[in-house]
């Protein structure tokens, strides 16, 4: 099975730059990320500007739906920031009914110890593939519906909601 | 949704002993590999002793059987070497019929840069809640079911046979 | 021969702080680092409070003085932020005669991937125990007296100067 | 001050043969290492054929004390297999009076979790530029003449003998 990866940015891909002496983001780790995952199958990554979550405007989600919606593979997984992946989730369940499409990040950097990168990343390309079409948040181990979920910011995880 | 998870050893739980001088068996990773991953969903952990898999008898398969069958979780996911990884499965695809098992492993341990394993180990806690009953490998980013798949050794990936 | 580590902060000992979202200061890494060094010699770790070294005031300074007067060892290595450590090198070089002190950071933390810290962490212990009494900053695998080195804060490395 | 590294093998450099299934010998991580360490000194590294120190014959020691005859550097590294490092330190030590020859290695390979490669590098690499002429042997945070040193293997730490 074909899988599409979209690169957005969020916690997941920042990047320590030692001369500013911050997290900010450089190229995307996730080339480095699916080679090391060892993927068989057929996988597209397609890297949108990389934003922290929280600077994300309107735009910047419709151009996230295009991809969505112009892409040739029905499994589609897509590295978002924490912070606002409930409201991408949102625009993309409101006009996508044909593909599959799950959200993920992480809540520790990939390139920072103890990272749960990897993990959300390997989690959201097996339940993209066997999910049947809609919009879901993968995080925390568990699978969300796009108008279901919540992060909880001051515990650091995600939730139902009803 | 409730995860059992299930240790049987293999190159994913590898430990470098710094006496001997080689990879053996340890503690296993996974306690640290589940915190990790800040799984909010229930997750057992259960800790059969460590095997490379090439030294795997049927009683040890047998064991395994045993604890998917007694296991109050729908799903399971086992951590296994890759090199009889399909045994195992064959094994419990016989015998299982009522549960979604999800065997996985590693080309390069845990503790060793640039390993699979929490990619590995991510996408078939995924799989595991979404797949009908069966019993599935799940490996180099693909589902194969039980008696579908075999290891390429020379390739180091996981192929579909007829 | 027993070893002094100070623990003052800095890049070196920088942590993420998963729910604020940013690297902040948490528990020291020291005790890991030299557990993980395998050290065989005495070692006496000293936390200080941990401060990003533009934060650091003359008190704090004078703290870390004091606590190289007060060291029963010969040999310290001074574990600091990169931004400041020439001024402190210069308040503890003008004050101390009779230890050999050397400062040391890092330019990206010890928990961020291709970290320089645990290299500059050995090489800081190695000199500490060779060079003759005095004060000393080792970075970028050199060693500079305490008044002939600044940071090139564009070009990230440590320089001498006349 | 300008410095030789020559790469010999031994566990620092062991890597995980995915296929095989075993630690063998790649390429070196020296130039990675070297590169990490943002070291802004010259340094040149002269990579030998990459061996288990215990796999070492007489010939393998006289090709390094041939190298460090030609060093055009004064200071010298060479990592090298801990359970045969002290008799090349001792072919080394009897041969060579000119030049600073520290022996460092690792009691767990660079790529491994918790490794002490880049402490002993770090280490090495400093005191290689401070002690005077002469064999060493740099292990466990401590420096130790080439005539007074034994690996105590059973306990994994290096001793002064007398």
């Amino acid at each position: 099975m074909s899988l599409r990866i979209i690169a957005t940015g969020g916690t997941f891909d920042k990047h320590y730059d030692e001369i500013a002496g911050q997290l900010d983001f450089g190229a995307s780790h996730l080339p480095q990320v699916i080679s090391r995952a060892r993927i068989t199958a057929e996988v597209i990554l397609e890297e949108l500007k990389l934003l922290d979550s929280l600077e994300m405007q309107d735009a910047d989600r419709q151009r996230i739906l295009a991809c969505c919606q112009n892409s040739t593979q029905q499994a589609i997984v897509i590295v978002h920031g924490t912070d606002t992946m409930q409201l991408t989730a949102q625009v993309l369940g409101q006009a996508l009914q044909d593909k599959t499409v799950v959200l993920t990040g992480a809540m520790i950097p990939y390139e920072i110890a103890n990272s749960d990168a990897l993990f959300n990343f390997g989690f959201a390309c097996g339940v993209a593939q066997v999910l049947p079409p809609g919009v879901y948040v993968a995080m925390n181990g568990q699978i969300f519906a796009w108008n279901k979920v919540a992060k909880n910011r001051s515990a650091g995880v995600f939730e139902p909601i009803r």
